[in-house]
């Protein structure tokens, strides 16, 4: 429904952990959001800005104050960013006093790189997401649309739950 | 943001095309809707109702008028209904004057079955699409959100556009 | 156990039957042979002729002759035939008399672009076989390695089935 | 060829490595030999001995000893171990003198989950080899077939070597 293209900030996460054989680790690979896009044949124009590669509980105020300057400088006002799910809320607390874009936050609870993933199905409800709602931040998460201010994690059970403010 | 179930209707189409090789042939299969729900983990009520198992070609003007009168009678107000591409249009049409109802179309260009498709992020697009807007017919197809009212299918291409009336 | 690169002459079949939306039919497309043998890290030399784009059961007699010609002429001893089932015992019978040669014909029930396939695990198959087996036309189909003169397809049950000569 | 089951020995290794979000680790979990076979439509008899799930570096001596003592008293005379690379060529010596059984060890570079993945033809591989190889000890991985007193891992490269004795 914009002409301006989704612009997608990669900050690493579950999403992007890849694993490599010579170290026996798992730890946060190339970014897989442009494979996804490619396979959903995605007609619609985006650019990718591939910022960090962080387990989320990793990123430090100065990576939060780095991604609020990044995602505040972008000409475009939709914004997607992938993220750990750990602190994806304190992000996007971060992120609440940008002006006038809609930003999605979203990751996924099995790496892209699995047969059996979220990642996908979360990729694709923050790109609805973010060309739907109005100027703000959200998270979009295995089927749910949270405002950012509005979820915590629960993670004994692995999920995000709503909060009534 | 909504407690009521989200109902997808299935009536067929490319998304769940599947292979008989004692046929030799792809017919429309057994749903995969409930697969990628399960594998995208969705944590939000959800209901399937399974129409139709039809190429959108092969549906009838009967076929339409029982889907309106099947999604008119649904106690939610929130509908993904998943379709073959050919004649989404044509059903978006039927469905525009189902009065308080968020209803999104979409369908895939490669069918769920297959390991590289379009259908589980076209999916994910319905069902944050279905949450984020308002009452009125749409469609999601690869990265985009159409007003039901305000898209074609460019046939050679292989892709919904824009229209604006 | 040996330096010759292993031929892989592919000739269609079901194993690389792919989707083509804008004729909404399936057809053998190009062959998935090189993608799984790359996802499967092979580490030996091997070569890929591209023969046929057929369905087996559009195989003719001249075609068969070509591809016993393609085969005989092979430097290599050791060739793998990806090919479509209904007359995959036809071409093996073809192929009896090409001397001094280890030949494993292989093919799917489900095509290789589908995410659940039985194509890789025939074609490890395949590539095991004829590095294993002496000089002969065999066929290894969904964990079964059958002699080339002594097997016939089930058709209802899709599957292959010893017959003791 | 044969008439008797195959047997599946696991012990773990990348090969069933699983994310556990909760604890955002991967560890070897259940093992997905049954779900390869099954994908596969493995059409003759096989079970299943679940051993071990341990990267195959915490793999001990009494350990091996199990594995050795496991294999020998199963009364089929095919057996195939899906086991860590790291120490695969060490479980294969201490299988050496186990008497007129083929048996082949084979696991994965890159999980079994994972979409992209040498798992499935390693395994169709191993499958394979252990119906047409005489008694012995073989290693079936990324391609090649190797005698277990005959390879060496390479690390820097990923990949198994031949070595001639």
């Amino acid at each position: 429904m914009s002409t301006q293209p989704i612009i997608i900030v990669t900050t690493g996460g579950t999403i992007d952990k890849a694993y490599f054989d010579a170290l026996s680790t798992y730890q946060v690979g190339e970014t897989m959001v442009a494979h996804m896009l490619k396979e959903a044949r995605v007609a619609c124009p985006w650019q990718l800005v591939d910022l960090f590669r962080k387990d989320s509980l990793e990123l430090t105020d100065d990576d939060r104050a780095t991604l609020r300057q990044t995602v505040a400088a972008l000409e475009s006002d939709r914004v997607v960013i992938t993220h750990g799910t750990d602190t994806m809320i304190e992000s996007a607390n971060a992120l609440v006093d940008v002006a006038s874009k809609t930003i999605v936050l979203t990751g996924a609870l099995a790496p892209a790189r699995f047969s059996e993933s979220d990642a996908t199905f979360n990729l694709g409800m923050a790109f609805a997401a973010v060309q739907c709602l109005p100027p703000g931040v959200y998270i979009t998460m295995n089927g749910q649309v949270f405002r950012g201010d509005q979820v915590r994690k629960d993670r004994e059970q692995g999920k995000f739950v709503s909060v009534t403010s």
